[in-house]
């Protein structure tokens, strides 16, 4: 079976955000009312697994190994089975 | 009135993508069956307006003028009004 993971990787609280914090100076400058920015990736993998546990699984792995860094960052993982 | 706004940054089809293709190389070598794997961006905006058509009508200038580049990006915009 054929899995989309849709992964999203953001820093933790606290964890400085420089990319963010340059997007908002920058809208500031632009005349927006901005609090503030943060940034994230989203990685979209298509993955062949035997079932949606096995992929959310290996989803799992994935974050830990290569996708995030657990010092500083979260990860949320959504699967939707492909038809 | 706050609003967040989740702005999703992509590439639109066909542009090449040499992160998402490292990521899946990567994910190769350490042995998942991934086929493919495309990456975005999530900016997580916090933004003072009047109301929330206001609040997408901004969101969309943003994206314009500085956060997706028109030539190779898609975006994708959702708003939600803070308590």
């Amino acid at each position: 079976m054929k899995y989309r993971l849709k992964i999203h990787v953001s820093l933790k609280l606290g964890h400085s955000d420089p990319e963010g914090e340059t997007a908002a100076r920058l809208l500031k400058e632009l005349g927006y009312k901005v609090e503030s920015v943060s940034v994230g990736k989203v990685y979209t993998v298509f993955l062949e697994a035997a079932s949606r546990r096995e992929a959310e699984q290996k989803a799992e792995e994935m974050c830990r190994r290569l996708l995030a860094n657990p010092t500083k960052d979260d990860y949320m993982i959504a699967v939707e089975e492909m038809k």
